[in-house]
């Protein structure tokens, strides 16, 4: 009768409370999907969760971020489990390890399997030695083990195995798409988690907006990030390495990497360009703010960021469900064109820049990609979705139409990259559209990204980001006087 | 003739200068170690750098640590190179990846051979499908890979591999007892970067017992730390997972990790246990301060502390090159046990609680261990030199004489640790010591750890780490009008 509290993720303080409500929820859907997908009476997923890594032959632990695929099924922080559901009923049993008694003296409590059943609210939880015995009894037709294409590496996902599992009819073949297909549509309560992480990497990225300054390094932003993230919204991973790129390395686009580790010192006169995301409960963001160093736009600057700003907005307004996805892409390229065009960059007419794809000289990248429990979330490519071989669209991570509860990045941008100017310009079909005397003087500019997150509604878009964006914001709240940032929390911190 | 600047690895401002000739250096000792173990003529160490991996099967990219043996002997920040030496010349090849066209869009310059060879200050720089070839022109007697026991871990180093191997002859058992003991005792120029990684990280323990108080989340405090090191250190990998134990979790030596990640709210009356430390150019440090967290030790903490800060003092004053390690390890276990003696908790002659040793039912961990490129770092236990299979010293993870350039922890700690307690009570030859209603009072007392950084000098030791220490000190320290910490470097931060 009386039940105890909802088991939820929580932090404390003001970080969010995630509800393990969340990954029952799931574990329904893939259910419901792989019995609609026929998969036979008697079926048993299972997945296997991530197990702890050390820095290569040392005890060094890495910090442990769990698996994608068995966090959303499970939500379950630990490593080194492993998780079935019996696909008629919906059971699932949670597999944890039996841990040594030295664990009690050097990692903390052992707890009993009634803590983690309570914890993750799962039917079951038995220890992984245990993992043949306790499948057997369920005696399923087929194990279904995940086996797949991840469309954005290339990699294939590695399998569950475990001792004894040749007792079994594995299938491996059949769970993947489904899981996938699942974890393209965000539920509610997934889209709460993804607000809130949007929530918080905004007000970071405020946080550095406001305290950067000519003459600090790249990381120093980086680093001011990191700790607003974590020490405010209890997010201790970001979603990716930060990009803190300031005057040219602002073209970068993956710039932030130990060759390139943010470790330029920050000029008068740069543009700044920072791509960061924190994840909570690993539900990631991934935003991008561009900006002058010094706090107001030169004349090119306001050029340059409101053409990407223009495009970024006109996407915006342009999807909803039905609409492609490479469309949007394409619509971004036309308007960075005509706003080029203006700017003097470029003559002709857009439309036979479109056929030569010059939009991709100056955007490189595709328009934006799904987000969720990956940064570059699953299901871009589905079986029969190909890409499009062509310049920037071949990039794009995501190739089918916009369906609501998709979550995805829109972020448009215009980089001034050498290597890529200069093969325009020696390429007969390209350099007839360029003034090069005008585009010289943005050699070395860097580039403009604006990025947004975004949850597909029923007739557009929620914007789950939040930070200034027109030239006008960015310059008022960058004037403001500076407010001291205190890493007390308790005192006031902005 | 002029010759261009010294190459440092460097990340401006105030963080430190490290030279390319730390690692030439460490090259030149290995060839000496070799030519010493008579390796034959035409021998080449051929080392593999670390790879950049993903998580997972995504495509997001782990922040890439170098590997340690290589990063000891070239110094190279970029991922998925290999180096090799010739052991008769000392001559240096370092390879790296040939980039395609798309790096220069996505992350960064591609650089020529010769800004590598500059950087790193190597003989020569080839690219990594050259390998084979490369090597042959050296016509080497045999390639001399790396694997040996990592004697912390258990694991086994990975050794080189490269496509055309077979080519050649190869040893992979003369060159890892000897870059073992060239990395046990550091150079000056290592000294120096240890001594760099001491300084900031034991100015962010110092901002952290400034700001520390009850009601804050324990992990606010490793997210100040970590960005302290960062933004004023150019520290952007912590040595290990920070350990930020409070109340009971003080006694839990490796607290921190996912399935217990610092997340408990600081309590009015805890004992903070905060075990961290930053690396830069992956040279560790490791440092624990213990401390009330509001400031103000209880009688009992004062006992407890004292009783740790009088081993770790007895141990400091007596180490010098030819002690044993062990020895140390049993000094501190006969210090605390006088200590807990005159607390009351226990009763008895200390002789007799050393023969059934008590010691480690309060310190279950080693004393110390060897601190260089890897936080335990490598040579502990060489061929021939065995551990010591009883409580505690088991433990320990080094087990030979010390010698001076040797850098080490020296980490005493007392802990209530309920399991062993509730074991030591029920052991015959252990009970008889224990007055268990005074230990009752101790229950959920936590732990105290003090862990300083040492250098071995000719004659004792250089202490590296710089924190309050003396109950005075810390009380005094922590009671200093709280000074905003501002994260803007320029601004005054401390």
């Amino acid at each position: 009768m009386a039940a105890g509290p909802e088991p939820v993720h929580w932090l404390g303080k003001e970080t969010l409370r995630v509800s393990a409500a969340l990954f029952a929820e799931n574990r329904r859907r893939l259910c419901q999907g792989l019995r609609a997908k026929a998969v036979g009476t008697k079926s048993v997923v299972l997945l296997q969760g991530g197990e702890q890594k050390q820095r290569y032959c040392t005890d060094t632990d890495v910090l442990f971020r769990q698996e994608s695929f068995f966090h959303w099924a499970f939500g379950v922080t630990e490593p080194d489990c492993f998780g079935a559901i019996d696909v008629d009923t919906g059971k699932s049993i949670l597999f944890v390890p039996k841990l040594p008694e030295s664990y009690a003296t050097w990692m903390g409590d052992i707890y009993p399997k009634e803590h983690f059943k309570a914890r993750y609210a799962v039917e079951e939880v038995e220890y992984t030695p245990d993992i043949a015995d306790v499948l057997s009894r369920l005696n399923p037709a087929v194990l279904l083990t995940l086996r797949g294409l991840n469309t954005d590496s290339g990699s294939i996902c590695r399998e569950s195995s475990f001792e004894g599992i040749s007792r079994f009819q594995v299938n491996n073949t059949a769970l993947h798409p489904v899981i996938v297909e699942c974890r393209l549509l965000k539920t509610d309560m997934e889209l709460e988690v993804l607000r809130y992480t949007n929530k918080i990497s905004s007000e970071a990225h405020k946080m550095v907006m406001k305290h950067v300054r000519p003459g600090q390094k790249e990381y120093e932003m980086e680093s001011l990030f990191q700790h607003y993230c974590y020490t405010r919204g209890g997010i201790r991973h970001t979603s990716y390495t930060c990009i803190c790129g300031t005057g040219t390395n602002s073209s970068i686009l993956h710039y932030g990497h130990a060759g390139a580790p943010n470790d330029k010192t920050i000029q008068d006169g740069d543009m700044c360009l920072f791509d960061m995301g924190g994840e909570y409960h690993c539900y990631t963001s991934d935003i991008t703010c561009s900006f002058p160093a010094n706090g107001k736009f030169t004349a090119d600057q306001r050029g340059i960021y409101e053409a990407v700003l223009k495009s970024s907005r006109a996407v915006l307004a342009a999807i909803k469900p039905g609409v492609k996805w490479t469309d949007m892409h394409r619509l971004a390229d036309r308007v960075h064109l005509e706003e080029l065009l203006k700017i003097g960059i470029l003559k002709g007419t857009v439309e036979d820049m479109m056929k030569v794809h010059l939009g991709s000289v100056f955007m490189p990248h595709g328009l934006g990609h799904l987000l969720g429990i990956d940064v570059h979330d699953v299901g871009g490519y589905p079986e029969g979705v190909e890409r499009i071989d062509e310049p920037g669209l071949r990039s794009l991570r995501m190739g089918r139409p916009v369906q609501e509860r998709m979550v995805l990045t829109v972020e448009p941008g215009i980089y001034f990259i050498n290597h890529l100017l200069d093969e325009a310009l020696a390429n007969p079909t390209q350099c007839c559209f360029i003034h090069s005397h005008v585009l010289a003087r943005f050699r070395g500019f860097g580039g403009v990204r604006i990025e947004d997150d975004i949850a597909v509604t029923a007739d557009g878009v929620e914007l789950l980001t939040c930070v200034p964006r027109t030239v006008e914001e960015v310059e008022a709240f960058m004037a403001e006087p500076q407010k001291d940032f205190s890493p007390v929390v308790g005192g006031e911190m902005l």
